[in-house]
């Protein structure tokens, strides 16, 4: 399993938002939207062995976490709107402590980043985190296979979540040498872990 | 420059859609919108060495080609709501053999993809066509920088527009190893394109 987290600090939680207006009243929902896209469609079907975890930190309700899980994910076509539609109907749900699910492979619960890390961090994931001026992706050797990256929004991450991060993260990464949007940074990382994973031709 | 070429087999050839239902109403007009911000957005500011070229072969009138240019691009947002306001705006004005303007940066025209490709050719352009099995794109060497790539949409190419890229074309490209969405390719081509045009560093 590969895991992404990205941390959405204006995104609404709750579900009282317009899907044909997910950038103004929900908060940039509409970057979140685009990188469930990113994360989870092949051109014909979808990469199973993901979870996306949306940490959305806007008002009215700051501190709930959304889980999108390829493995059981149904209803979910690529356009904003569709994914928009799943994460309005996640909040609908009353969310606790604990996961509760609001349709096929999606999840809400209360939570934040900490939370998340440190749960990585018992499982004894490999956490990396991206930012601008990180390793290069396509330069590092052994990237591991059931990673989990975390992301920024358009706001990028705060001190503070920096903290949290790089205390548990095995290297902060970066996708190449321009700043790029966040779901084109997932395509890129996923491109990147396609190739790692393509059995090498032998040679001679 | 670089040029994308998008092939929208079903995309409406009038504004007369929703923009609250792309997919449906506009004939998978999602998929081209999501390709304008691919190409088109870096994370603060947009590349302005980028022209998009989506050719519209759906009803009721085919063969129509909006150009998004980002030298010039204005009101454009990351949301696929903005750029298929965009290509609707376009759409609402008269079309003829040679460009009309519908918003600063967005242009529209009648054509195909024949008249396209015969375009580049007389300016001599490297045009590279994108499918499944083509040659890995992170494996060949000197990718030209004024290049034109030609992808399909969720349709692909048919045998006859495959006829016509191929007898123009430097080489068939590929992303890596899985089939993709077009919008992740032009990431990923992207994404390459950076890293050719970062000086190496010197060697000791």
């Amino acid at each position: 399993m590969k895991d992404f987290v990205i941390i959405g600090h204006k995104a609404l939680t709750t579900g009282d938002f317009s899907l044909n207006d997910l950038p103004g009243s929900a908060g940039r929902m509409d970057i979140l939207c685009r990188c469930i896209n990113s994360a989870l469609f092949l051109s014909h079907g979808m990469r199973r062995d993901i979870n996306v975890h949306l940490v959305l930190l806007g008002e009215p309700d700051p501190g709930k976490i959304v889980r999108f899980n390829g493995e059981e994910l149904r209803y979910l076509n690529p356009d904003e709107r569709s994914s928009g539609s799943l994460i309005k109907k996640a909040l609908e749900k009353d969310a606790t402590d604990y996961e509760t699910r609001s349709t096929p492979g999606v999840w809400i619960r209360r939570g934040g980043l900490e939370k998340l890390i440190k749960e990585f961090r018992e499982e004894k994931r490999n956490i990396y985190y991206l930012r601008e001026d990180g390793e290069d992706i396509g330069k590092i050797n052994g990237l591991a296979q059931n990673a989990v990256f975390v992301l920024g929004d358009h706001m990028g991450v705060t001190d503070e979540e920096e903290d949290i991060i790089s205390r548990d993260s095995s290297a902060t990464l970066s996708i190449g040498p321009l700043s790029l949007h966040s779901d084109h940074c997932i395509t890129i990382i996923l491109n990147e872990l396609d190739r790692l994973e393509q059995p090498q031709p032998k040679k001679d």
